[in-house]
């Protein structure tokens, strides 16, 4: 089979790279082009040591790009959706990485992003980039947007719950641990390692863009609140989120585990993680560092009706690069985990 | 003035060797013995490194005890109760580090510790220890019951809040993260250092005993229910309570300054932390370590009534051994600081 | 083609389970049985959890142990030695990864391991594990003994000076850097979290076992001396060694080059790294993390005739099961690569 | 008695904040004014958060020094020398903590840092900042420049067995492991969190500064060499230096032992750290934090002539801040303790 011709625009940042390392390993992809303008002309494994012998690809701009078949956006806030005529023009499909068309209303962009989105006409021409819930609609999309890494792991811990209409609207607190790699590959005041080392960092305690899209996929036609906060540890990769949730109903920890059964056990990458004994007794994303699992556990109060439900994810992979590569594979109607076997290292 | 005689009931752990470095310095009082049942006979700075040079004490087993002025008990979980007699033979006053003096009601400590306690009439005899709320009772204390690490930065953050009665009785949830010294010093399986490190470890998503500390400090006569989750990080010093609380009223973040201003602002441990720049704009367990601080910061959200309130300490410091010292302080007359200025490190 | 039928003895440690990891995923063998005595029975992903979803494979006793094409033994130290026999009845072609048949000289065992060796009959039947020095007797090999992780990084990162007779004899200086897992997976109070956390920690600054591997690759027919030293560090997967050795003659960056490029320019899993700009200008261990690689660096003291040779591996890859598995497709007439094609992640 | 007047140019880095913090806490000093052009008028907790309640000191420019006792330097390469007319104008006695003044040749000045001296006519009036090397000269010197902390570490390691000529010439090699904090508190692209993190970093494989400084102060009037190299880790805080050296003639631990008891036996800051068994058997920089220790440890290889000497400090203790104050306590007839006497944390 011919392989699909891929260009990834903004290849130099942590998502880029990542995306670019499963590319060159997926046995239906051509890596045709990647972009970076601080970068032009110079071989990719200079800013991603990882692919040294791997790859002998040199970074284009982005005024040099060629039609392709896939067209991966990586760039920061707010490029996409200023330039993506021309990206469509240059590609039949396109999955965006970025924040810009993750939101269906432009009101609840504004509110959370504090300016007017600059082509509103477009946010329903993308599938928000879950497949767990989207699937069906990804097989048929061009455009798909990747969903926010804090977003995937609360919104896959609780989307059954709240799909099956369980959970009190606006009790859920959410927090969630998240390590350094989340900030991008900017070094800043704050990221500097006598500073950043150590850290349990309130970075975000309130008013987190990602809510908006928790919000969105949960709400199911209902008035929700979720009450997010994130707090930055002493980590790289992953991401820890933390769920407490308030249960209408009394339901016991077997009620729970069929809910989950039901939704997710056909899921190449979900795993529901709940043991009474042992050290991994409930999901840890040091053992995702590198896998496009979202592993899932829970534990009921005995004392109250609240549940909470812990969910990890590698933030670069299943948080961002690998969750578009699995979109990657349903859109093109490749086996869902192509490029996405690798399983994780212990100990590490 | 002659110097307090004291003596440490089990001073080969964490919290033990903590106080006894404190001790060691402290102006007024001099370590007349310290007990270790495994390291009788044994120099103590073989156990605590850190005390090489500073003293040539050696261990004592517990039953070659005399008497002191005060005597500090940190002995493992239910070693109290059950030797208070013989303790309160050997000295007028005792300060216990354990959980077993805490509750003021025997049907709260069995329900969170699931066994009777040993010595019900006495737990009204034991001022629970936080100088913050109780220090007027510490003055003429004899017996002084030290708090739970996560139940000092929890009902810091919240006591002013809680004692003006502003808070939603069933609604707070209390997320604790949590360095490893906080299991003490006995190596297991799940401290190793290959499955301890790079860990966001949900080790007590509900249950957590502290709860029933928190609970008793905060309800003022109150029914109120506290959702506490606490999660491993990996560090090895250090705790951060992020507190959700709902706000009975609307309250601006300038109304909330005057109520920790009311409270706190002639403590001497106590700091408000919120900046509007700078890298440290909320608490930072790490600039806390080796310090008897308690650093309290917030954020309110725009969005709705919930107050995150944010509590940083040192575990063995205002979390045991420290604020164990502060009590030690106020109940035999001296300045409550003595002993307990050091600032902290930076950058750690 | 059919797949090989291998087994792992001692599977629940460190090092088998990284093999077992491999194994299930190489596309020419097939993993028939895992044995461990103390989890008989179990899930192997109970004991390494990141192969949940994985493999349903279930530890087995020795003792049940059916014949196979190729038997992994990862047993403790001397436990090979002693049970032989045994493992060549069960299989024709037998890879250990413990250190008992690494020395071809019964002395030197006894000099360094401090005991006489069991079989030292069976010395020379093993091909010790490097297959950049040893690829060819590989090819015909039935028996092999994986190498020591810092000895693999030392020899490698030395090979073709001393190979080349451009060495002072008795003056090389080796300082590995080395994470906790080269440690194994048992739990002791060396290994307790805050007590092995922000370690810099001489463990073995004389007379460490593989030094005894260095020398017998290294020496060529001279009598060499080999200086070496371990210094644990807070790492969980890694290995540095800073090698500082002294040329016979005097050579420039551009000649030690060649050198390394006549040696080195064909192997699959070696890197020359040494760059003039950028964070990664030396071999680093972190980027390694689940590689095969052997990277390799150099650094010529403008001011004396020493060399700074930097060399770094992944301690339970390249330093443990990747290169048994490199070895294994070697046997076997595999392309050296299968299996082992993971670029490592970039940030980690 | 009335407190010295002392002011710290340059003290919004590293060094000068943790020179700051002991300063605040001295009896017999006053801060009168600190310096730092990019935080003129800010509260210099806002730079050093653990000073947070312990000073409202603010930033002035160094414009605004005025006259004081003792001025501290703590000002980037060439300031110290470019202004020191200046400076010497505020106040009759000077600690640079700068590398400006520490060798004492203009020639070996220009081999190292690559230029001409600015004042090569002041060298020989500084004293070398290390108090056991030259305590007397230090109690009737002016001026004093602080030695660097990679220096510190293995000059006191080594002199004792360099006095007493024992050492082979030009055969030691030191390895230097060493924190983040060392590079100084400016963020940069190697600084940056998820790539610094984990690392095991060549910084420094040959010609480090510092090596001039260790040449210096080991010669006694011969000519040797020293093989120098500094590797970076994950640490925050902390150095330790591993130096191999080779004895001229055969001595035992035993003698060595007496020869370090002879010169270090009385000193304040050294200990002699080298134990049979337990976890800290050697040298542990993480134990140091805060404290101005120098703990030396060694192990003398039975193959050969080799001696290990294992040397930890905290690099902004001992290795800069803390030694700078020591020698203004033995510059002013202060108890060499004063300010210093904090024991350091474990566990930590």
């Amino acid at each position: 089979m011919e392989k699909l011709k891929v260009s990834i625009v903004g290849a130099s940042g942590y998502t880029g790279g990542e995306l670019l390392r499963l590319l060159l390993f997926h046995p239906n992809a051509e890596v045709k082009q990647v972009t970076s303008e601080s970068y032009t002309g110079k071989f990719v494994y200079k800013v991603h040591p990882n692919l040294r012998k791997a790859t002998q690809l040199k970074f284009s701009s982005v005024s040099e790009l060629e039609e392709c078949d896939v067209l991966f956006l990586c760039l920061p806030h707010k490029s996409s959706q200023n330039k993506i005529d021309d990206f469509m023009k240059l590609a039949p499909k396109i999955i965006d990485l970025s924040a810009d068309f993750r939101l269906k209303d432009g009101a609840e962009y504004k509110k959370w992003y504090g300016h007017d989105h600059a082509r509103p006409d477009l946010l329903d021409k993308f599938v928000y980039g879950i497949p767990e819930l989207h699937r069906e609609e990804m097989k048929k999309a061009n455009y798909i947007s990747s969903a926010g890494c804090n977003a995937t792991a609360s919104i896959l811990g609780l989307y059954p719950l709240y799909k099956e209409g369980l959970v009190e609207e606006d009790r859920t607190v959410i927090e969630v641990k998240v390590g350094s790699s989340e900030g991008g590959n900017k070094a800043n005041e704050g990221s500097h390692h006598p500073e950043r080392s150590n850290v349990v960092r309130s970075y975000m305690p309130t008013r987190h863009r990602h809510t908006a899209e928790i919000i969105q996929e949960l709400s199911f036609g209902k008035n929700i609140t979720v009450h997010f906060s994130a707090t930055a540890i002493d980590l790289v990769r992953g991401l820890l989120a933390t769920c407490h949730l308030f249960l209408k109903e009394n339901l016991e920890e077997k009620d729970i585990w069929k809910i989950y059964r039901k939704y997710y056990s056909d899921e190449p990458f979900i795993r529901i993680v709940k043991e009474n004994e042992g050290i991994y007794r409930f999901p840890e994303p040091k053992l995702l560092a590198g896998t496009n699992y979202c592993d899932i556990g829970f534990k009921k109060d005995e004392l109250s009706n609240r549940l909470v439900v812990i969910s990890a994810i590698d933030n670069l992979m299943k948080g961002a690069a690998g969750q578009a590569l699995q979109a990657f594979n349903i859109m093109n109607g490749f086996d869902e985990k192509t490029g996405l076997e690798f399983p994780g290292l212990h100990p590490i």
